[in-house]
């Protein structure tokens, strides 16, 4: 029998293709009109079945991750790349290629890609099992442009914790180094 | 005759709806499978005549705007919003709904892509005609969960320029204020 969540894994992995050809795309118009309107048919079919609003707010009793959905580390999200995240000796990275879809300056990603993809990892180091921590300042020193389509990691660490608040620090480099600095503070909401 | 470039345009819109479809389907396995093999002709298909790399690579002669492929405010990016900005009496603004492919918190949008949107509203009281700002440094402070699916107003305007420097402030706002505020330095490289 197929595995529920890893075919809707599939799904996200074949959508995420689909964006970068939809960006880079030159067929010409009427061949672009078709795809629209198979991709509307594929739409169509695959909502007449669906949970309300958004994939957090459903109970998770399927074996399906709770941050499935998640923008930057949900597998059934195409618009997360996903970040898988690693962790471990004090400290938590991610090694990850971005492509057309996250795009600012001409061949660089944009830099609020970066910041959201230094909040995620910097957060990650305050979060505990069922308990999520929350940004609640983030500082990002941007150095010089992120690559497009080359290896990166992300990485971060905690610089001490305060009662609720983690402070963490992190960073983004390419082979040549550092592409973007951050800091940040990471809030356990009192329970 | 179709204006290409609104052709391209509504292939990303409908490739937006299938990414929410994507997330929030509950049709069986075999259905999401046949869905991921549709979805892969029409890529290959897409994919037959492409510019290489990214979009913002590729000379733009043929009346697409510069910005399509843009992560946050291009039209031709299925991962943007897209973000539509408007400048005037001193203020860079947008309005926005974010659905569930930009979830963090379960019923909230991620603080990274709050980060995101910030970013480039912040940046764009900076930019000039041809002569892009790149962010130099960036703080988000974030007061409360900003809410899916809800309107929301990001807004920013210039604190003081000094040389190369603009310095920007700005708001993501909903319907009972502020969400998260940010700071942040955008810098015009030498020419």
């Amino acid at each position: 029998m197929t595995d529920p969540s890893s075919t809707y894994e599939l799904l996200a992995v074949s959508v995420r293709k689909l964006i970068d050809a939809t960006i880079r795309t030159e067929l010409e118009p009427n061949a672009i009109s078709d795809a629209a309107a198979q991709i509307d048919v594929i739409t169509s079919r695959l909502s007449a079945e669906q949970m309300p609003g958004s994939f957090g707010e459903r109970p998770s009793t399927d074996g399906q991750g709770p941050a499935s959905g998640n923008a930057v580390i949900g597998v059934r999200n195409p618009l997360a790349p996903p970040l898988t995240i690693h962790q471990g000796n004090g400290l938590v990275w991610s090694e990850l290629v971005l492509g057309a879809a996250y795009e600012g300056p001409a061949g660089y990603v944009h830099g609020g890609v970066c910041a959201m993809v230094l909040d995620h990892v910097l957060g990650a180091t305050a979060h505990k099992p069922g308990r999520p921590a929350y940004t609640g300042t983030l500082t990002l020193r941007y150095h010089r442009g992120t690559p497009l389509l080359k290896p990166l990691r992300a990485e971060a660490w905690v610089d001490r914790v305060e009662g609720v608040k983690t402070f963490a620090v992190g960073r983004l480099t390419d082979s040549d180094g550092v592409t973007v600095s951050a800091e940040g503070v990471f809030i356990h909401p009192r329970q």
